[in-house]
């Protein structure tokens, strides 16, 4: 799976979370890490040849006053042209998935209601649920990443690990795609191919100890 | 009353709907029309000046992918800094209102549940609304202009009272100051200040009916 990560932040230097993420993504041969703000003026044909050799596109942006910066949105309006994206049939990106990759400055609890900022992200990224409806894109659950420089190592770690997957996995959320992530990983290292096979037999005994389940559940209802 | 049109817009010249809007905000003393995008880059300090001075702020742009271009976005990133707008009390444009006059090629009721494009306007601008709530604007119900290549021209005059009277009326959407608009406009000029007068009278009987409406209701309560 090719992923193409459209980087809008006007500041990219200065951002510990883009820096993280770029090394996070800087392994990954399928992942390609394209950062707007440093290519202005956009090639079009290239932009939209890009586009579509990606099986996925992740927006990756920091909220500035509750929505992406500048460059996605003049990336959109010269890249994003309507006979590219759709017609009377329909999207025109149809296979293809759209990721969100959300970063910002206030814990998550913020953002509901009642919360500091009193609005959900999914409010705020309601244009973006509009923007893959109509060019027939699977949108995934966004990654976000609250508060980045007040995390943990361990949270870093963790979010390594959450990014990689979101950029390489089919279904990001799906434990089983987890699993074997992990497990490729073990097993690419000599050292740690053990843990890889232990995990491995866990994961296909999850797997079995499962279908038994179905299978008393299914007799259940007989 | 001072009012600051911030207008986004990449290809103005193009936009019949701008140019539109242009004309009927030039006769207007009070109202300073902005165009971002040849105004770049911005002297933010004097963007800051002009925000200080003004009592209404509009942001005027069309919806591209259901949000506004890539200059109001920048200008907000630039502009509207945190020391700026806010501080540990609150918003720092109190007394201040927002309003937003945004266009879009499809009908009205596209943006609903069920209509073409699924969403309401409300939810793809309720960025617009944190952003007031963040700096103590009072925020207007947005002027939007659907379709304006395919109005009538009665419809374009009645969007010239609307657009006049949503820059310089404190209460916009308020029956009272829309008919004092309309008797000071009809005064200014010889040829039908006997019109106005007419309806400065109508206007006058219309506030004494309403108050013997109130009193009888206010009997009957008691």
């Amino acid at each position: 799976m090719k992923t193409l990560v459209i980087v809008s932040h006007p500041d990219i230097e200065k951002s510990n979370t883009q820096q993280f993420l770029k090394a996070s993504a800087a392994t990954l041969s399928q992942v390609a890490w394209h950062h707007l703000d440093v290519n202005l003026p956009f090639d079009v044909p290239a932009e939209q040849h890009a586009i579509q050799a990606a099986d996925r596109i992740v927006f990756q942006f920091p909220l500035y006053w509750y929505m992406a910066p500048a460059s996605l949105h003049q990336w959109l309006t010269e890249v994003w042209l309507k006979q590219f994206v759709y017609d009377a049939h329909g999207g025109l990106l149809r296979g293809k998935s759209l990721g969100l990759v959300v970063s910002f400055s206030q814990p998550e609890a913020a953002y509901q209601l009642g919360g500091k900022v009193g609005f959900s992200l999914s409010q705020f990224l309601t244009p973006y649920v509009a923007l893959a409806e109509k060019t027939s894109l699977d949108l995934l659950a966004p990654l976000t990443i609250s508060q980045f420089a007040n995390q943990t190592d361990m949270a870093h770690q963790q979010l390594l690990v959450r990014y990689q997957q979101y950029l390489t996995l089919v279904h990001p959320d799906d434990p089983d795609e987890q699993a074997q992530w992990y497990i490729d990983r073990l097993q690419a290292n000599p050292e740690t191919s053990i843990l890889a096979d232990q995990l491995a037999a866990q994961t296909d005994e999850i797997d079995r100890l499962r279908l038994t389940l179905h299978e008393l559940k299914a007799g259940e209802s007989e």
